[in-house]
């Protein structure tokens, strides 16, 4: 066939080229952990990405070498993302909140050559670095010094060409932080990225402009940032960074800023009401908010709608890229009353265009979309894993669909429901309860401060729930006061059969129930009733 | 480098299966020739295409041949982009407007093998049919009988798998209409119109989410419908298809289906603003309206933004799948006046990512983004052409640029203005007079119906404007009333030398000025006073 359209490679350095060809003075701000305050542009950025490209190949670095960071948000980091990709390098974002062993083991096993840290994190580097073996550099963001990253870049003139090559070349690494086993890497692509960053841009996904200002509070290290970081250029975003996530540093700066869009975990939105009933201050040019990385609660998005803003609760994992699915309005959304919409926005969300879902049993077997068959959540699509890194198994079956390790339902209309993980769900009799269901009633009650669920032997159900209650200080919520408050929320059968009261529960790296541990503890428990 | 990402293939039926899967209740309502009404949805539009797909294989077609519509806008049209590329076709656009030789040419040209029409364009089949030489078969869109469109796929069963492969392979083919020589086949990707359709659903796009109703009066065969057809799928936006386009017909049709998002030619504005005054009623739903194809004038442009509706006032050519710039609020835009809002609108806007612009001189020259200096306009991108169709020698530079043939501004923040088609531009001393503003600031006095301004030969200045003026019935306006009016809104030496009134303009087949039969006419003009 004689004709036809042109050929670009999409690569990441062409979201950068964008941004400051069309979009070359609008604003990044950063406000470090110092307290102090800087200001670049996106022409700015794509000035000192050049000369980080440069500094880089001066140090030897090339095409396929990994270039770490272990840093908070900040407009320095975004340099680093633009300049390590831009000269063919993947760039690593090491989660700083992951014990040394973690730390130690996924910088030797994507073999970094350079890291790139905040001086926050100087501690860290100083504990782990005789455990990495091939970092050969150690570039400070924030020491202002002739060591620091500034002088160290500014020694290079920016005159540069990026790398060219193939769009299905590798540019991003991110570890999943497991709760068993070693962390595992999860290897991007310039194609999968830039797909992921256009399809972000939608009003039913972030719903990004140039007119946006977006403060991410997701860190750029979780599972890479959201993609924000490269969306944001494609439309010329005004980006706001803190590089410290206090409510009040963050409220203030949203305010000052004009923030329009934040995205974050539910535990920010958590702390940032509990600033606004001390002080009375809201974040007041917030239009659109982003709740991810684990359920929001029910009260969360209703408080957040009430302010007039649009929640969109998400779901996805660093495997993902990590949109899998956002709760955007639905056709119908007019035509809901609050509580409905409520309802609505409180389930995951549907997928955009790329990715597809689907809900399998034990068996395999593909279940209906009816909002009731709950089964094992799978996913594929043109920025989902095919295989991690160094690994020779793909991570994928035969028709590429990888298995999330959630549960969820999936309703008619495509809506998505996470119901629990796979592996904490509790199966008594052949169905299934959802330990996060019980958990979330449960921290609903007066008195509760937090509850883990988990499945223990049964003779005769296989599996029968307990809960585990750490109890808000000086209140003495009892064990039938809980189950009162259960009933209200939950089938009868999925009542936990007894309910224990402990001082603490061992979390997580990053803050979640460590279930393992717990079910580990109560692996020989026997039921007083069983 | 092990590990990363799955890989699919952009091909459009991945958009049709999206919308079926994720959207397919979404309705699709489409008002008749003959008044009727018919409502589909997404599902619906899938099945049927497979359908179409299964009874165009039945024919012998095959992955690369063609299939012509020529048609307005309804479901069945859709059915048919989706069911032609879906069994690897290509889909071809006729513009039923052309002169018959240009049909006839372009049938042949495109070796088309099916030609799909509506009843209303059967006199057109009539007139041309001995002419084309490939057409095999003919089916009749509306036709209700046993060899009509509906009964010919509804002998399928619709159990049909798209025909995979590579997403550069070719799938549609639109040809523009040029004043001169004969018209040039332009030959889109998979690729090329996916990527195409995830940019439109942007915010500063056309800003689509499933909430979104939008009414299409731009016809499917005008510079390929503006990617409407396909961008609607990736979202599951509700179309309302009219294939009659008078504005009472139009109005009602979008009062009663809550039309959101409505595109169009100025003219289509122009005949609603009409219907509006007459009649007192207006589309209350709008918010979102994008003007394209040619220039829209302040006065239409104010006009809709009292309304409170957000203009898009857009360019692109057949050449550039149609997305060229679009003119999306600014990040300032809160900041600015309405006059400035709308001085901001009245030009071409900027480029979403993947779109590069450039003006350059008569040398080649790359001019600066002053707001001033005006050159040919060139452009680049993954859904820009790089070869007509069948023709040997690429429609490039060595450095992909396309140029456009028109005359542009870049104004610093990267909003593009085109001030004239480079070949209708009036060479005078070295520099450049622009026609159509001109011609724009001679309808706006009273007495004027239409104005032409052309380049006549002087001994001095290489080129003097003359404007042709047509006046409206029963006025007597004079051309120094028109000069007056002239000299206060452009130059003093961009005023024509003469004024010359005509009693009507020659036109192309899509209502544009046939500048060149003009310019042939006064080819030979001496200037009174040179």
């Amino acid at each position: 066939m004689l004709g036809g359209m042109q050929d670009f490679e999409l690569r990441v350095s062409t979201l950068i080229d964008h941004a400051a060809r069309e979009h070359g003075s609008r604003e990044i701000v950063t406000r470090w952990a110092d307290g102090s305050e800087t200001r670049t542009d996106w022409a700015g950025v794509a000035r000192d990405a050049r000369r980080l490209a440069q500094a880089l190949e001066r140090l030897g670095i090339r095409k396929g070498d990994r270039v770490a960071t272990l840093a908070m948000n900040h407009a320095r980091h975004l340099v680093a993302w633009y300049g390590i990709t831009g000269m063919g390098g993947l760039v690593h974002t090491i989660n700083p909140r992951l014990f040394d062993d973690q730390l130690a083991f996924i910088g030797n096993h994507a073999e970094d050559r350079v890291l790139l840290y905040d001086k926050a994190f100087a501690p860290i580097v100083e504990r782990v670095k005789s455990h990495w073996a091939t970092i050969e550099h150690y570039v400070c963001f924030d020491d202002p010094g002739p060591n620091g990253f500034e002088a160290w870049i500014g020694r290079e003139d920016g005159d540069y060409a990026w790398v060219t090559g193939d769009e299905r070349e590798p540019m991003m690494l991110c570890y999943t932080s497991g709760t068993t086993g070693n962390p595992k890497g999860v290897v991007y692509s310039h194609r999968s990225t830039v797909l992921h960053a256009i399809t972000e841009l939608q009003p039913a996904e972030f719903d990004l402009s140039t007119q946006s200002v977006a403060m991410p509070i997701v860190p750029m290290f979780h599972a890479v940032g959201w993609g924000l970081p490269w969306a944001g250029a494609a439309v010329g975003i005004k980006f706001v960074f803190s590089a410290v996530n206090e409510p009040k540093i963050l409220c203030d700066l949203m305010n000052r800023e004009k923030v329009t869009h934040s995205a974050g975990v539910p535990t920010v939105w958590f702390s940032m009401f509990q600033h606004m009933d001390e002080t009375g201050i809201v974040p007041e040019h917030l239009q659109i908010v982003t709740i991810g990385g684990s359920a929001a609660p029910r009260a969360m998005i209703e408080r957040l709608m009430k302010m007039g803003i649009r929640v969109n609760h998400a779901w996805g994992m660093t495997e993902t890229s990590p949109i899998g699915t956002m709760g955007a309005p639905s056709a119908d959304w007019d035509d809901l009353g609050f509580d409905q919409q409520v309802t609505q926005v409180s389930m995951q969300g549907k997928v955009p265009f790329g990715v597809e879902l689907r809900v399998v049993d034990d068996e395999g077997v593909v279940q209906p979309r009816d909002g009731k068959s709950s089964g094992r959540l799978q996913v594929r699509g043109p920025w989902v894993i095919q295989q991690y890194f160094r690994e020779e198994a793909p991570a994928i079956d035969a028709e590429n669909w990888f298995d999330t390790g959630d549960v969820a339902v999936l309703h008619p209309n495509g809506t998505m429901q996470i119901t629990d993980r796979a592996k904490d769900v509790i199966k008594s009799g052949g169905e299934w309860i959802s330990s996060v269901e019980l958990e979330n009633a449960a921290v609903g009650c007066a008195g509760v401060a937090e509850a883990a669920a988990i499945g223990v032997h049964h003779p005769r159900w296989e599996e029968r729930p307990i809960l585990l209650v750490v109890r808000k200080p000086e209140c003495d919520v009892t064990p039938e006061q809980i189950q009162a408050h259960l009933a209200l929320h939950v089938a009868k059968w999925w009542l936990p059969d007894e309910i224990h009261f402990v001082e603490s529960l061992p979390h997580t790296a990053t803050g979640k129930l460590l279930k393992t541990a717990i079910r580990a503890q109560y692996k020989d428990f026997k039921l007083a009733a069983a």
